[in-house]
């Protein structure tokens, strides 16, 4: 597999790590969705700062028609977004191979209905934040997780090779020969943490995983986390990781910090900036499988409803 | 029973809407906890403005030892204040009749400890805006409904006499021989209507009806208010009016309005004025009642632990 012209769809915070790490050892077009996005982009180049430095040089389109030949193109926009930004790269480079890299479960299936690309399947525990629209923070430089997508024929050397690629740019990665058990790992650690953080407006801090008092918040992020793996087990997967003990991890890696340095999840970003959550890709993916297993999940639906409800204050 | 003095202990919402109404038919004292509202009282007299329409003065003071004796007392500061507010009062009074307008349950008990007054108990279903220390607007002119406490000896006539006190001063009321089972379904009501507006910083708009779609907050707030029914169920309590009733009318009277008319639950107010939240008084309430009755409330539980969550990012 030649690995030479990668695409990256989408530059927002994990889309332009991507870029601005893989623009270091690949050629990286960038499809974007605004127009003076790209045009700051092309005009001054990707700035990656924090735990890496450096800026490079991209090219950044809003035009499909216009994009290069890829051999890799990485789909990072947002779940919500997937399906209208693949269907514009219908009909291009059939022979290549793309990555989903969202929240949440199913987008695979999504793109399988634009385009014969062979699929590699990818969580990501990357973190940043975006100071402006060519310019993003490098926050925590943990594992990008990747595997074969198991609906397709992607052969497992190729998401090696891809792997190695991204370990070059200077990008930590796991490959995975099967993705499921992590992706369902990093969903109900989701739901669960950026759902409790949207609706108590809390960054990811220590409180998360205390249950001293019966009015501890831990409590009921560990009652959700429950819910969620007994879903997993009802649907089939073996969690590649305890959710649980990836919550007590990333709180105390951040326990000596003040509350303003601990992270933001996503999911309380998108709602402090009036954005569209992924609500419905992450618990309600949850609320989906539950339903197909006859598994009852009922603090993971109350949760559901009340980001929903968060989110649409933003609708009216 | 001699009906001319009244202390009005706490000028907030629910004090000034009390005090300012009752100072058209009886000599009204206030005390309040910080002096430069008792000076603007004292200087600038108390004004209603919204359904009602008027200023009237006021005698407002910090000291409870500068306090004229008084027939009735109206102890309107919010749960977590009462046990300081009452203790100032010690000694004052013994003959007085007090009045408790807290939400939630248990505050009888707590004035209990510090004198020997008769009670009685209230809720209230009005309310208004604080525009300033001596200015509340008055919202909703609903009733307040007013009982004889249980654990005390005050004969209903008296509560009649205060209620017909109230009406003539322009209020609304509802006397019950007992409040208990009206105490519970304000209780219900508040904690999932406060709490799920605290949570999604909603105004109690339509949307906490709503149960279209599977992901609609109404299956929530009804899911709620069916634990709170156990729980009062349990405890041998037959609710006064249905919670989920009073929760439709309350959202459909408003149904034409904008969400910025709606009214905004005094928990969420809290939450959005960085004060602390009455939950250890309410969502708590229900959730120690629900052990004693050994009945799960998962829901409320969570909704606990969430508006304590919300409520302590206010604490670091």
């Amino acid at each position: 597999m030649t690995l030479t012209r990668i695409c990256v769809v989408g530059a927002g915070t994990i889309g332009s790590l991507c870029a601005g790490h893989l623009a270091r050892v690949a050629d990286i077009s960038l499809l974007v969705r605004r127009p003076e996005q790209a045009e700051v982009l092309n005009a001054a180049g990707l700035r990656i700062s924090g735990k890496s430095d450096f800026t490079v040089a991209v090219h950044a389109t809003t035009d499909p028609a216009t994009l290069p030949e890829f051999d890799l193109a990485i789909v990072a926009t947002k779940a919500p977004h997937v399906a209208t930004a693949v269907s514009s790269l219908a009909g291009h480079s059939p022979n290549a191979t793309v990555m989903t890299i969202q929240n949440g479960l199913g987008v695979e299936e999504v793109i399988r209905r634009h385009g014969p690309w062979r699929l590699i399947s990818a969580v990501t525990f990357m973190s940043g934040t975006r100071r402006d629209d060519r310019h993003v923070e490098y926050e925590l430089d943990t594992a990008t997780w990747m595997g074969p997508y198991a609906g397709t024929a992607t052969p497992l050397p190729d998401v090696e090779e891809v792997g190695r690629l991204f370990e070059k740019a200077g990008l930590h990665v796991e490959v995975l020969s099967d993705l499921c058990p992590a992706q369902w790992s990093k969903l109900i650690f989701n739901s669960a943490v950026n759902g409790v953080a949207a609706v108590t407006d809390l960054p990811h801090v220590a409180l998360f995983a205390r249950r001293d008092r019966e009015s501890d918040l831990g409590h009921l992020v560990h009652d959700l986390m429950e819910e969620g793996l007994k879903v997993a087990t009802a649907r089939g997967v073996t969690l590649w990781e305890d959710p649980w003990k990836m919550n007590v991890e990333a709180v105390s890696r951040g326990s000596t910090l003040a509350e303003e340095y601990a992270h933001i999840p996503s999911m309380l970003a998108d709602i402090r900036a009036g954005r569209r959550t992924e609500a419905d890709f992450i618990q309600g993916s949850l609320v989906r499988e539950a339903a197909l297993a006859g598994v009852a999940v009922p603090l993971t639906t109350a949760l559901y409803r009340l980001v929903k409800a968060r989110d649409r204050s933003f609708d009216d």
